[in-house]
């Protein structure tokens, strides 16, 4: 693209950096910041500033948090014999989404990806194998994408947790609710017919 | 969204504000600037506050401006006769990348839209009236874009520049190159047919 400004330019590039925000969309953006208070920009300035300046790894769960425990690790209403395994903090947070969860999690930082260079040291695998020797666990249950890394990841960690004498679980898969067959892939309707459950739990 | 975390959630609000941004782009935002090393982010910040302070209006032109006079009116190899008048500093952008023209711009900064209670004082026109009578002008290509509030801008800047004698044209309007009859709208397809010109020029 052909800029008449080097700030606007440098401005296009910085926020292009974004996965899935092309030049166009952040000209876009540019120009939606150009339009607004400064006040705006300065705030948008500082809150990217503080995430790499104030946030932390939390002590016990290993998610994102402002302190150095987080507020769910915190928090009196949790049932802290219950772990949720999941990747990262989205995950923890379409987790909360569901209202259907309420012990603590683990979140590993990533999945085991060998085609990417990550093996199980690049997680935090083993502060959960520490964190459930300090702590008294009942469940775990493993919560990861249904797809290889998310498969390896969760065997590796099973053989892992065994050891333990640890309940371990994982979150089931199948049709979606609200999902028809016809359009269901023939590996979820399997698995779904294979896993299936007594009608009416 | 329940976000674990107050830093994120400031964060993801502040993203989210741009336009075609929702919460889950946003939260995608705030966690690859986590990933990426602490430069980026400081780079980001920084060429989003400069946006508000180091851009200025272009004198001659209108357009927006790291200096006083923008580098296409103090350029010497365009033609200063020939002016094209745009919205804003994307269609600035978007006629430089035809290369097709090689004239000054003048950026009227809106179209004229009662409904949005835009009037001919909100945009740059008396600007531009005053350039035309100051600096010596032979065409002005009339380029918005062609919808009502394009054509009404069209048709009242053509009015005001009538006494100046001053050749007024406007970009041609028909089917695009590429397309096909069948898919264009009658609307389109009937102007490219009134407005039709002699084969080969």
């Amino acid at each position: 693209m052909n800029f008449s400004s080097k700030t606007v330019e440098n401005a296009v590039l910085a926020l292009s950096s974004f996965p899935g925000v092309g030049q166009r969309s952040a000209l876009r953006m540019v120009m939606h910041l150009l339009r607004r208070p400064i006040e705006e920009s300065q705030m948008l300035s500082k809150a990217i500033i503080k995430l790499k300046t104030e946030l932390q790894q939390c002590k016990i769960c290993c998610n994102i948090s402002d302190t150095e425990i987080c507020e769910l690790c915190n928090s009196v209403n949790r049932n802290k014999q219950l772990i949720c395994v999941v990747e990262d903090m989205q995950d923890v947070m379409a987790v909360e989404n569901t209202g259907q969860f309420f012990g603590l999690y683990h979140v590993l930082g990533g999945l085991i990806s060998p085609v990417d260079g990550i093996g199980p040291d690049a997680l935090t695998i083993e502060h959960l194998l520490k964190r459930v020797q300090e702590f008294p666990t009942d469940e775990i249950i493993i919560a990861l994408n249904a797809n290889i890394e998310g498969d390896t990841t969760s065997f590796y960690l099973a053989r892992k947790l065994q050891p333990f004498n640890i309940k371990i679980t994982t979150i089931s898969k199948g049709i979606a609710v609200g999902g028809e067959l016809e359009y269901a892939d023939e590996i979820t309707l399997g698995r779904s017919i294979t896993n299936r459950i007594l009608y009416g739990t």
